[in-house]
């Protein structure tokens, strides 16, 4: 009995893969190592409960091998689907990113649970899905959703696929929709963007925008703990919850003095014009986490804490990878 | 200067094309002659302003390559993609149908636009997109958005990745949300296969479902005025609306009768059990066609008269096939 991973290696994925393996569960991870890496998760590789597959699930039949070769008698009971595009600029430019990294990995996904019978899915879905709703505070069943961005859109097809999908052959689907995600390991993301740009420049951080692009932040450690929240506590055949701090949210601005203050507090900020960092950049928006409320779960970091904690763990990150 | 139409050959894109070209425009269609046929634009092809190719859009390379052999120095100024998979069972028993025909079509379909820099899509959205909100008043800003079939799905994820391109290189996008569409020349749908069954047992018909399923039919000569309507008379980037009959629709009794009423008097008509007649159908809604209304047009026809002119015309058409 065991829970299957897709992007394992990734920022998400190998938090979530270690908060599973702590409670005692059996974890077969799956990862391309594109943008996820070996060493994200090298502190599980020797566990016994851990099996690990390098493969590209977004071609079906390597999927389909690969399952094979590392199942070896063992069932799985559910899917956790983070594989995905984390790159939002790359997709906006190459529309074909987002549809086999972060659309085409959800469908074969699919194609897999209806062979092996696999009756739950757990799918990291985004805020991105709501598009640019002109401030209105964003509640799951808002609409209209027209995404912004093809990684948003990718994302909100992958949930009209799974959406389908429980009419026919899945029991029960859970829809994580998360804005921003920081804490370590730091694959991608604007906190690790300041920070390398200020290895390059210590004396100087040039910020895309104006800097008062604002959004709320969550910590990976608060992500994980209400993802598990989430599964155990909903029962419903599709459960969409919104997962975020409690708040507006902090500006670029913030972040890049925080940056600065920890990294390299002598340096100078530079600013844009303009409150979007790239096309299909959702400014400002509110976010409801009202629906987790009633379920019973509330974040214990705003989005301002939330940051500051993940500051030092990405510096730190940076300067041990530096010594590697 | 040409409108390029995608699906030209099926039922709807048939008569899209037939109304551009009475109105003097310059139409380049192209189709896969799978569920479309030859027949349904046997008119149009003699024309000097039709230009037709058949093609699998579905395929990138195709698509490019066809487009270029026939455009001969034309500019496309706007696309009606109007090509999808029709068969909605068939895209519930297999996924990769929607994907396909459905999904993979619109998004080739931006490609093109993308490097033939077209800046105007109209985009054959569904009601299918909205799945199953338990009987709530379907208007356009509804949520949450989670289809009940692929069909549905991949619908909505056209949609997505239309939103996106509009952010990125597309100016404007019409998404026409229609429910079930009548009239001739049928291809698909429940009217065609009563009067099917009607020729192969004609003292009997047998209907999937209790037959109070409930659904607002359309007849397409006001579909094809609804979408030119909204074409011209709104201007957004994104212009997305509902386009129905202004009633709560007619059920599948209705229609049955209706039918044997006119095929085939003499016949019984045997109801199964439930009020879904396959996986992913969505059993009476309501919709919305209010923001349609106040945009100043209306649909001239009740669900029940565009039925009872529906059944006449596709009778008369299974006749004239059956003489051919």
């Amino acid at each position: 009995m065991s829970i299957l991973i897709t992007g394992v290696a990734g920022f998400i994925g190998s938090n979530l893969a270690r908060a599973f393996l702590c409670k005692g569960k059996k974890v077969i991870g799956l990862d391309n190592l594109c943008r996820g890496t070996l060493s994200n998760i090298g502190d599980l590789l020797a566990l016994p409960d851990f099996r690990f597959q390098r493969v590209n699930i977004s071609n079906l039949n390597e999927y389909r091998n690969a399952l094979n070769s590392i199942l070896g008698g063992c069932t799985v009971t559910e899917v956790w689907h983070m594989a995905a595009n984390s790159n939002i600029p790359a997709g906006v430019n190459d529309a074909g990113v987002d549809l086999r990294d972060t659309f085409m990995t959800t469908f074969n996904t699919l194609e897999i649970m209806k062979e092996l019978k696999i009756s739950t899915i757990a799918f990291a879905s985004s805020s991105a899905i709501y598009g640019d709703l002109g401030g209105a505070k964003l509640v799951e069943d808002i609409g209209p959703l027209f995404p912004a961005s093809n990684y948003g859109a990718m994302k909100l097809a992958s949930e009209a696929a799974i959406s389908a999908a429980v009419e026919s052959f899945i029991d029960k689907a859970y829809f994580f929709r998360f804005p921003n995600v920081i804490g370590v390991p730091a694959t991608h993301g604007v906190m690790l963007d300041f920070i390398r740009k200020l290895k390059v420049t210590p004396d100087n951080l040039v910020v895309l925008g104006d800097g008062t692009q604002q959004k709320c932040y969550l910590h990976v450690e608060e992500l994980i703990d209400a993802m598990l929240f989430i599964r155990e506590k909903s029962s419903d055949r599709r459960n969409y919850f919104n997962i975020g701090a409690d708040d507006e949210g902090v500006t670029v601005k913030y972040i890049a003095e925080q940056i600065v203050k920890t990294v390299s507090p002598e340096a100078s900020i530079s600013y844009g014009i303009g409150n979007k960092g790239w096309v299909g950049d959702v400014p400002k928006f509110s976010y409801s986490i009202r629906k987790l409320h009633n379920l019973g779960w509330k974040p214990k970091l705003s989005s301002a804490q939330a940051v500051a904690h993940a500051v030092k763990q990405i510096a730190l990150q940076e300067i041990d990878s530096t010594v590697c």
